[in-house]
């Protein structure tokens, strides 16, 4: 299977199938046609097939898409197989809130430890995950191999963390401060950036007007 | 100004645009060159005069743009010269850091009240903001205008939820349950996935093994 072949446009998309999948699995339906994907899903029928098509096309003419081994196949594109070991630098109310996402560890992303630099949190552990000094971070990661740091810090320290994490070894970074960071290429980077969400909104309503 | 004729792409960049002139704004930073500014965005120059070109091109050649100034016509694009009222079903640790973010206000998006069912947290506040029972959501909308919902409760109950909002007249929801909404025409929807981001950055790290 050429992966590296497969546009952004569609990549981007593969999480929303695996969602709808999972979804289609909890309800045990065992099989789904492009139409009824495609109404669930609020794309187009013949957008699903060429998504599909991608990967060799899963569907079969008459019997749609088995949902079970179609699920299985995106998350091994999706790379889904293996364990992603998670660090959280900031332990604060976003920070904690991503620690309690027990789905997340459903799909192989397991949060290793958090950081925070406030005296208060050190020390104390959020469903058994222990808050570490962020000053202590570079040693670190000297001794653990962490796979993604997500960052809920202020925007004034995120770029000196990112950097500090890269530097570390770590290879890909969540961010949820609001601000663009400038990594080494190579860094994978996805951006949680709420008041774009906000003005997208905001857009939306004016022209509603 | 035609805003309706305006890209779909180009709307979803602008957000960006804005953030990136508050920053330079903050750094007293009165002019910039689309050569500087791509630099800082990480995109080319000469997508950066076509985006802006969209709204009559607020350059001069050999000047470059005023920084203040696009930052008050991106603004006005965006929506942001009214005031936005919010609320936030779902007051858990996600809800409470969105109640912090003082950022948005500044924007004009000012939060009313809070929901949640656990009687622990009815009745408290955060940042003076009060959360009230969710019990009570129907009859709060009779009596209050709510522009903009942020749902961040678990996915069960996220659909029933968005449906009681819009039926008490919410236009736009900010949904951060890991599920598709479904909702009549009309409804604006932003979807904060987090899965969906964590896919994205395993798909990024396999495809560098």
């Amino acid at each position: 299977m050429a992966d590296k072949e497969i546009s952004l446009a569609v990549i981007k998309r593969l999480p929303k199938y695996y969602r709808n999948l999972a979804e289609l699995m909890e309800n045990r339906v065992e099989r789904i046609s492009s139409k009824e994907l495609s109404e669930r899903m609020q794309v187009t029928a013949s957008q699903i097939r060429q998504d599909l098509n991608n990967f060799g096309g899963f569907g079969q003419q008459g019997y749609g898409y088995n949902v079970e081994y179609l699920y299985h196949e995106i998350g091994k594109i999706l790379g889904l197989t293996r364990t992603y070991y998670m660090i959280i630098i900031g332990s604060g109310n976003l920070g904690q809130a991503l620690a309690n996402y027990t789905d997340f560890e459903k799909n192989g992303f397991v949060l290793k430890n958090m950081f925070d630099q406030n005296p208060e949190l050190i020390g104390k552990k959020i469903r058994g995950i222990e808050i570490l000094d962020a000053a202590k971070l570079t040693q670190y990661l000297k001794v653990h191999s962490v796979d993604i740091a997500a960052i809920t810090i202020p925007k004034e320290n995120a770029p000196e963390v990112a950097l500090e994490l890269v530097k570390g070894g770590v290879k890909a970074i969540w961010n949820f401060a609001p601000t663009d960071l400038h990594l080494p290429e190579g860094v994978k980077v996805e951006n949680v950036h709420l008041a774009d969400n906000l003005m997208r909104l905001s857009y939306s309503l004016k022209c509603e007007e």
